[in-house]
Formats: C-alpha cells, structure tokens, sequence
C-alpha cells in the first residue's frame, strides 16, 4: 500500500491517465497515497454518454437493468477486499469501512430486488388508469428514462457508498452516469469503480468517471440531464444558479448542510432502557465515520431535567472511545479524510463556542511522531443551554466527532428547537411513549426527510440513526438541500421523466408494451 | 360593465384598495375596466399566512380539507354568471370563458373528489410499509403539509382556472396561499376570489391576493415556502436563480414556454376519420383563447407526403373561423389578452417568418372603429419545409392564433422533430396504428408532460389536446420548466413535504394517526 497509486479517468471505455495532477495524501500519517491525473475532455465524455451509453441502456428492460445491478454487486462483493485495504487510508476504522463499502454494495443488491417488481419492458407505470371520460379513453401516468447524463458529483466521506447509492438508482432508471468524485480519497472511488467495468457486466458508455477538475461540464447540460450533487451548501449554491443550468431546466438535485437531531423523549428519564439506547446512539453517532456523516446526529435534544445526567453518561462513554490509527483493532475513532477537512472542523468547533461549551474534546490529541502526520481529532461534546436563543448550533456543522447537547421544556419546544435546524436528512426519537411519539413525529415531519423511532422494544432490530437505506428517502428540505435520494423508485425520479398517456386502454397497452411474458 | 373596477389586495382577512395604481383595458375595444391599488404589505401577508392561516388549514385532516374544496366549486358554481360577464372583457368567447371558469371549479370538484380517498387525518401515507429490517421495524414514507406559504405567481391568459388549478392541490395539501394574479385581466380573477372569500367556507388566512408589484417577496422566503410560477421563462429563469430561492432552498415550481406538437400518423392519409379528426384539433387549438394556452398546438407534425393535403384542409377551416367581438354568438376567434400581447405575437411571428412562410393570416383584422382599440390578430398559419434544420420554429412561442406546420419523413424523425422543442407541456398523435402509436409515445415520452392518442375509435371520448385535466401531470421538462402540476398527488407535492418514518407498527399506525372512524 505505500506505492503511489497512479489515477486515470474512465472515458469513452477506456482508462486515460497521466499523474500530471495533485498528490493525494493518508489520512492516517500524511504520506502521499496516490497521484491525480491531468484535466479530462469533458465534451468527450459527455458525447459518448448520449449517442453510446444512453441507448443501450435504453435498449434494456427495467427488469434487465436490475439483474444487471446484481451481478454487479456480486462482482464488488468477491473483490472487496481490495476496497477495504484502501479505506483504510481515508481514515476509516474496519466498522467505519464496512458502513461505506457493505453499504454500497447493499444498495446494488436492494435496487435489484426492487427491479424484480418492474415490469420487463421500457416503460415504468406509476399507480393505475385514471377515468377522466366517459368510453375507452382513459388517463395513465408513466415512467421513461431521460435521454441525457446523470452527472454524480459526490462528497468525500463516502468514497463507496457515495458512487453506489448514486448509480443504483441511475443504472436501473436506464440512464448513463458520470461520476466525479471528490479529490480526497478519490482513490478508493476509482479502485470500486475499476472493479464495476472489470466484471464487464455493463454496457459501453453506461458509466465513465471524471476526477478533479469539472471544467465547463455545467455550461454543456440541458434539459435531458440531470446533476445529483452531495457536498456543501456554498458549492450547491453556485452550481444550482449556474446560469445554463437554470436556463436549460437542467435537473439537479442537491444533499448538502445537515443539523441533525437526536431527541430523548419526554418519559425516558435516567435509568430506564431508552435513555441508555439514547446515550450509546449519540455516542456512535459522534465516532463512527470520525463523524464524517451528513447524518450523524449534531444536536442531542434532552429534557432539562436530564440534560446533566445524559452529559454524564455521554461522557463517560465517550472516555472509552480510542482514538488513533484506525488499522489497529482497537480503534473507535480513526482519522479524519485529511488535514484540510480538519482544519475546517476547528474553525466550526471555534464557531459553535460562541454559543456552546466544550465539555470533552476540542482538541488534537497526540498519538505519537509516526501518526504526527494523520488527521485526529477528539471527539467533541459540546452544550448550549439556551437553544432557542442560538443560532450558530443550528446552523453550523461542524464535519467531525463534532456534536452539542441542548436541553427542551416540553415536546413544543423540542420540535422548535429540531425545526430550527430549517431542514435536515435525519431525525430520531427514543421514547417508549406513543402519544410524544406521534406529537414528535408530526411537528418535525415538514423539516426532516428521515425520523427514526427507538424504543426498548425495537432496538434491537433499528437500523441505526445515521444509515441511509436503499428502501427508504435520503435527502432532506431547506438546509439539507431538497433532494430526494433511495427510497426506491423515488430515488429513480431524478433520471426518470413523467408523462401522462390519454388514449384508450388498447393504447396504453401498447406503449407500456410488456416483453416477452413479463 | 362599463363603470371602472376599483382593485383590491386582500391581506389578512381584509381587502385593501385605493385606486393609486396602473388602469387595466378591455381586450374588447381598449375601453378602462380597472384600476390597480397600490403597492402591498408583503411582510404582513406572509406573517399573516404563516401564523394564522397555515396552523388554521393544518388543524383540518385531508378529508376535511377536501370538503372544503367541494363547497368551494359549489360556491363558485353559484355565482359562475359573474365571472363570465367579466371574462369577455379578457377578449374571451363564450366557449372561452367556459375553458377558463368551468375548468377551474372542475379542478376543485376533482381535487375535492380524490380527498375522499384520503385518510380522515393530518398525514397522507404513500406507498405500503417497506421491510428494512428483521421483527417490528418498518419503514413508511408519509407526507405532511409544509408549514410555510406558497406563492402563486400566475398567468395572463386563464384568470379563473390559472389561479383554482394552483389553489386546489395547495389548500387540500394544507397549506395557505397567496394568490399573485397576471395584471392583465387582474379583474377576473379578483372577481373569483371574492366569490371565495365571500362563501364564508374557508379558514381566516388560508387564501390572501396580492395584486401587482411583488416587492421584496421573494427575499422574505425560507425552506418551507413555496412558489408556483406560471409565465414566461426568461422571468422564471430570472425568479429560480435569485439569491435567497438558491440559498434557501425555497421550493420552485415553473410552467413556462413550450411548443407543443401534434402528430399526425403515417398512417392517417387524407379521408381517413384520424386525418379529419387532426385538421378539425389544429383549428381548435389555434383559435381556442385566441390561441393563448401554454399547451395550444404550436407545430403541426406532418409525414411529407400528406403536408399540401393538410394544409388545404386547415386554411378551408380556418376560412370558416369569424374573428370578432368575443360577446357576439358567432365569433369563433376573440381578442388577444391586450395590445401588448398583440405586439409580443407580432414580434414572434416576424422572427418565425425566418424559418417559414406564412401560409395564411400574419395580420391585423379590420373589424370597424368601435373594435379599433382592441388586440384582435388573424389566425395565422405557417409552414417551415425544413424543420430538423431549423431553431426558432422549435423555440420561439408565439403566444397567439399561431402555429406552423412541418412535414416529417418517418416516425423516427417525428420523434426528433417533436423533441427539438427541448421540452413540452402536451403533444398529441392521431392514428389508428398501433405500433407507430407506441413507437411515438416512447419515443417522445421524456421530452413531454402529457400525450394524447386520438383514433376514430376513442375521438368522441377525447379531452383535447389543450385540456390540463386535474387526473393528470401538466407540466413537462427542459423549456417547459420543469414542473408538475395537477395529475392528483403530484399536483400536491410541492406543498407537502416526504419524509420515511423507521419504527414499530404501532408507532407508524400512532403516527397515520386515524381521526374519527376514518
């Protein structure tokens, strides 16, 4: 592993390389792991995607796209271990790694199982026929996979996982992809990407991959293509007002900033199951990852009467955490993706002091000259006592081991004060009271795309605050960026275009057109 | 009629006028009709919707809300003779106005109709519960009214249904609205809203009317607003990319340009009922509201060999047409919206005539001095020999009596050409082949919101080609903007807001939380 991967672009169905570009770096001690390679031919690209990729996919049934994506997660199942050699050197703990690479390739394996259900022809029906007359003419809602690009651009914390939960849904939609990965920890992108077109399961053109620089890619988009963007709200801002994209209509779809809350319930006071469950939560949300999740839980919503004692218990679990290099067993807490990412997250911890506290953490710790290089950082509790005086708390995310413990009056003022987030990926209750349950539920049901519910009954089946399933949405309003990922066929509409059919049933028929015996 | 209409905002629960603003013309003969009040308290409209009038329409389940739409129309249907009397003032027909006012409650009568199918209760469940997980842990997506306030930013040329088929899916999704009608033909639509307001059924500030200059609105909205813009792209453009929209992630909805097609079969050679059936559809759509609907045919898709055929039958048709005072029975063809509407056709058509000559009309009517100050134009007819080699015939709306036909040599260059709009609301095909039916519909499927099938078979039964229908999608990609109205629920989603609950049945069914008997 102490080779310097030389990166390539995937273009036109084939590798083009050529390590003119930066030099990536470990995020366990800092030695350069891998060289970037020069600006890619953009216009290339998205050439071979339309008259080359796009038809052939086209070419496919929905049902035909799904075995497509099994085999494909087969293909990355039996390399895997090759992915977790290299995730490890983004930082990444054995558990941190199996939630990114596990995870995606779990999505292939759920979005084949949904495709079983679709029909096995070109078109996708949504519901049944409408009656909007009186004889055989009726009205019926379809599904057709757009004529351009899906462009992925992804965020750095999910090298895997970030590619995969993006090309499911795209794949079996029937569209070609081109993913650009972040810089940092690009490496693991291109290894994963490098087994899909080794296992020769798709067609040519179905997936290209561009690394660094977009260069004028926006300005070459039109109404047919479609941009999911995951990363920060300043870069989705300026994407989303480029001037071609809104003036082609072009489709983008954006998961940026995310203040996510975790709330124990008005009833789960010290010592009954759910406070506990509560406690070990926001303790693996704050670790997992390094926190490197736009899901974790930043804001740790208790009842006034508690908030001492779920400081306590947060604190004495976190003294447990270890952190250090994350290929060492023990490990809990690895490193961060790199220095830069750590230098933002001071600045934010920074930030968020001129409303919070620090209770634990806030610091670098010092793990010897041979990780003096790496990007650690502690785990960092911090608490706000007047969260709906504060601003800051709600609306900074700080990207690490990073969250604020605020204290609520009642179950209102706990939905304001998770509201005040003005929009996230992800909420979660632990409460064994279905009456708050339902009050909770309601009242931040408008700000959040996902709300997981614990109790001493379900724990041991929850899927876990921060995870991100294939079945259900991810993405969030206002803040969060409005975009709606997974979720199965919603996760599909971004390359997906409605039309309504009027005619007569025959008609219909005809154009949703089952193939050979459906 | 002839007495001037002295305008009116209505801003929490009370109408506010004085006449300080701009006069408003009859179509008919430039006569003054209205005038203007000045400029609004847009901070007191929004403070107003979101805390009186969202908690009011939250507090009602989706059944009662639905309800509620239903007394709406009746209150309408009542009082519907006032409208039309106004509406002719718009330069509207009698056959017009119906379009405009009977299509309107109709959206209600149908929203109203699709709430019985809805829960007695504050969360519309979509979909079945998913299994994301082993014992009882369950997922379920459910989606809530947004807790904001959507803005409707509406047309010109349907003063009654522009602002009900915006109104229905908003108040049945339960959230309040502000009304932002076109200034042209402003009095129409006052008119209905006052018969709104004056039914007593709606809640204190559900609805409120802000006439003209909208101010600094658009920097007053958050995450959990709304807009819904109908008009021209180059304002859409303008709107989607201001700095708070992008910023907050304010949710935006456009209907804007599109020119829509209308195919006529390989097959449908002249004497055939589809060939008929298509000449007697183009007449319609061209004169209809003087050719003013966002999904009037615009191009007239042809196979080559039949174009002169065409033609001949269209211009026989179009000779029958009278132009005139939209109040006289036998006017088939009444005034443009107002004189600057005219010379907005006029400018398109002299850039039209670029691509295509004209084959009949391009002119101004001579229809006696008492007509003289009104906006009437001839239905104009042109035909572009060469459509795949041209642009402005695909981009450039002229937003009158006018449409260009086109010939087209197979099916796959039909699809081409009717795809060259980058983007429509409807497209419509007559034939009686089956498989160049499915072969078009896919084809142009992800370029079109909506497409209509007429046979000989089911043509007693069809809608029409310009007929939004409440059942289904209006709205298409790429130049028509992107959005998606109507068609049920989606009309319904830019107002509510998904999110996937992950719990105990009994938490989710606590949750769905059933009112009464359900």
């Amino acid at each position: 592993m102490t080779d310097c991967i030389s990166l390539s672009h995937y273009i036109a169905d084939r590798w083009v390389g050529g390590g003119e570009g930066r030099s990536l770096h470990s995020a366990i001690d800092g030695a350069v792991v891998a060289q970037m390679p020069g600006t890619a031919d953009i216009a290339a690209i998205l050439h071979h995607a339309r008259t080359i990729g796009g038809p052939a996919l086209r070419a496919m049934t929905f049902r035909e796209r799904g075995q497509m994506l099994r085999a494909l997660a087969g293909a990355l199942t039996e390399r895997k271990d090759e992915l977790y050699a290299l995730s490890s050197l983004t930082g990444a703990t054995k558990g941190d790694s199996a939630f990114d690479i596990e995870g995606g390739i779990g999505t292939f394996f759920v979005y084949a199982s949904k495709a079983k259900a679709m029909p096995d022809a070109h078109v996708l029906p949504e519901s049944g026929r409408e009656t909007i007359s009186k004889g055989d003419f009726l009205g019926q809602h379809i599904l057709t996979p757009l004529t351009g690009v899906a462009v992925h651009i992804n965020a750095y914390n999910f090298p895997v996982w970030g590619m995969l939960e993006k090309l499911a849904p795209t794949l079996l939609a029937g569209m070609p992809a081109v993913v650009k990965p972040a810089t940092v920890g690009g490496y693991l992108t291109e290894a994963a990407f490098r087994i899909i077109i080794e296992s020769g399961v798709l067609p040519q053109g179905a997936v290209q991959l561009l690394l660094g620089d977009t260069g004028d890619l926006l300005d070459r988009l039109d109404g047919q293509d479609s941009v999911a963007f995951t990363g920060s709200a300043n870069t989705a801002n300026r994407l989303k007002a480029h001037p071609n994209v809104v003036g082609k209509t072009v489709r983008f779809a954006a998961e940026q900033d995310s203040l996510n809350a975790s709330i124990l319930g008005p009833d789960a006071d010290e010592g009954t199951p759910e406070f506990d469950l509560f406690v070990k939560e926001v303790v693996r949300e704050m670790t997992q990852k390094a926190g490197q999740k736009c899901t974790a839980i930043r804001r740790i919503l208790v009842p006034g009467k508690s908030i001492d004692a779920v400081q306590s218990a947060v604190v004495a679990r976190l003294a447990r955490v270890t952190v250090g290099d994350p290929r060492e067993g023990g490990t809990r807490l690895g490193a961060l993706a790199g220095l830069a990412q750590r230098d933002d997250v001071i600045a934010n911890v920074e930030r968020l002091k001129t409303e919070a506290n620090v209770v634990v953490g806030g610091t670098i710790p010092d793990l010897g000259d041979a990780l003096a290089g790496g990007a650690y950082y502690d785990a960092t509790l911090l608490r706000c006592n007047d969260p709906l005086g504060s601003e800051i708390v709600h609306s900074v995310e700080a990207f690490g081991p990073v969250a604020t413990l605020m204290p609520y009056a009642d179950v209102d003022e706990a939905i304001a004060i998770a509201n005040a987030g003005q929009g996230s990926l992800a909420l979660s209750i632990f409460s064994h009271d279905r009456a708050a349950i339902a009050r909770l539920a309601i009242g931040t049901a408008p700000f959040h795309g996902r709300i997981m519910i614990v109790d001493r009954d379900n724990a041991e089946f929850a899927t876990g605050h921060g995870a991100a399933l294939p079945h259900l949405q991810h993405g969030g309003p206002g803040r969060a960026g409005g975009g709606a990922e997974l979720g199965g066929v919603i996760g599909m509409m971004p390359y997906l275009q409605r039309s309504a059919i009027q005619g007569s049933n025959g008609m219909i028929e005809a154009i949703e057109g089952l193939r050979g015996h459906g």
